[in-house]
């Protein structure tokens, strides 16, 4: 799992930051990245990264102001253009359906592939065997979501030595013990998995807020993520405006990743008034209150290890 | 006047060139800007200019597909952030109002400025006592269209000699006669402007095109433009994917340049298939059929000399 950041500013893109997005790779697990918000020219910053749109099966949109979504009909025309054919999965607010019909409709865009619009629910978005995404409302001028993405715990290693307690060789039939809860063995026996692995793997948890208003009711569901992305738009100095633009701080930020016992905090959606200088000052004191806290710059990337590694 | 390409490429943007947007800056005539097409990124692009959001007044579209339109909700809610308080018209095919329009109530996007649309016909489609723009109907897959800009002729120099016999000294009624057909002399007689200026300045004429097929049957309207903007997507030993994709060749483009007359082609909506080095032999070969001819680059500008300076 790696985390690119494509657009870390708030509100109109500045030479620095780009408009919002961010995507979450999961090549090794899935071969598949899914995108969180997409903010226009989010295609232009995919021109400088490593990331391959048609990859792209799932996009998830946080809220629907234009910093986070006008950067859909060209990403999705130009996916087609680039020979993606494989469908996407599009997550979000209710009339994000119409303006992504309407803006491919006018235009007269035909997509190569299919595109799936699901509507946002409190709720579990997707699920399969390996991982389950969720959304929770947080709280900004229109309904603002954060989502969350668990991986399922998966099998622990397989033990060597318990292996050769019931006779069995390296080769294949490793990997079909790994595979399946329980195994018919050449000389007629069962073997269950659990007896011959270690400890299940714990799966990760990974944390992306869109715009909100600090927020201390959704500590329960965002305990102990691996990695926590919040918004900062304002500086600590600055929490009137931030109250007053249902935006929040590093700070609120901070105390929300400290009361979560998350591992490790990333601020995005950092408002263009703020310098380079304001924001390494900011950083110093916000590591008072959580030291794993980076704010994410365009093109960052955090590698989110599985819990086995870190 | 000064043209600024913002955005040179074709269908999808590439690390070389934007999709598409021009600006025509007229600050010294009439502090304004009038953009053509707005591709998406084309505020990012004027990041990286000159260019003031809040000067541009006026937004020509010059057909719906989403290489032309997609860059204007994001462009038009940021010059709103960026204190643009004065009105803008958008001149475009029906169905952009419509997009406009949903893309900024979706995103609960509310301008600070009065935005105003006119729906294109083949017409005049503004005119005031210094210029007048008009429209005609291209071959394309969807409707699109080209914009004749044609500033009208303005009064001659002042001739001091002239002046003299009259017994007018130079002072505020210089500019007074100049401003004025008639001007009535403190000794009671009348001046005749006519009397005492040169020739008249012709206007300037310039011919922005959007995509189209090859055209011969707009040589009349474009004839003796100063400069001629015209699509080359394609190079000329292509003009069979050219015509199959409703485009045109560089070739084609010079051809209609030689025929209008015209003193200046620049050719823009340049597909990305091509190497710098295809476009330097390409471009050796064209002005062989019309000698003042260049490829716009991103970022590359012309001033369109007024008549009597060049």
């Amino acid at each position: 799992m790696q985390l690119t950041f494509l657009g870390t500013g708030s509100g109109v893109p500045s030479k620095r930051r780009n408009v919002s997005s961010l995507a979450l790779s999961m090549l090794q697990e899935r071969d598949e990245i899914w995108l969180f918000d997409c903010g226009e020219a989010t295609q232009h910053q995919i021109l400088n990264s490593t990331i391959k749109p048609r990859k792209i099966s799932k996009i998830f949109i946080t809220h629907m102001h234009g910093d986070h979504i006008y950067g859909l009909p060209g990403l999705l025309s130009s996916r087609s253009f680039q020979e993606g054919t494989s469908p996407v999965e599009i997550y979000g607010p209710p009339r994000l359906k119409e303006f992504i019909e309407l803006s491919l409709k006018v235009s007269e865009t035909r997509l190569k592939y299919d595109l799936i619009f699901r509507s946002i629910n409190e709720n579990i978005l997707f699920e399969d065997q390996h991982i389950q995404v969720s959304s929770i409302r947080l709280k900004h001028g229109v309904p603002s979501f954060g989502f969350l993405i668990q991986e399922k715990d998966s099998v622990g290693p397989l033990i060597p030595e318990k292996l050769k307690e019931r006779g069995i060789k390296p080769g294949p039939i490793y990997q079909e013990i790994k595979n399946n809860r329980e195994v018919s063995l050449p000389d007629g026996t069962n073997i269950k998995r659990d007896e011959v692995t270690g400890d299940p793997i714990p799966g990760r948890k990974v944390s992306i807020l869109g715009d909100t208003h600090a927020l201390d009711d959704i500590v329960d569901y965002i305990y102990d993520s691996d990695v926590l992305i919040h918004e900062a738009t304002f500086i600590k100095e600055d929490h009137e405006l931030a109250h007053q633009y249902f935006h929040s701080t590093s700070e609120q930020a901070a105390n929300l990743a400290k009361a979560a016992n998350v591992k490790e905090l990333i601020l995005n959606h950092v408002s263009s008034r703020y310098v380079w200088e304001d924001l390494q000052k900011e950083l110093k004191d916000i590591k008072e209150v959580f030291p794993n806290t980076h704010y994410a710059e365009d093109f960052s990337t955090y590698v989110i290890k599985r819990r086995d590694e870190s």
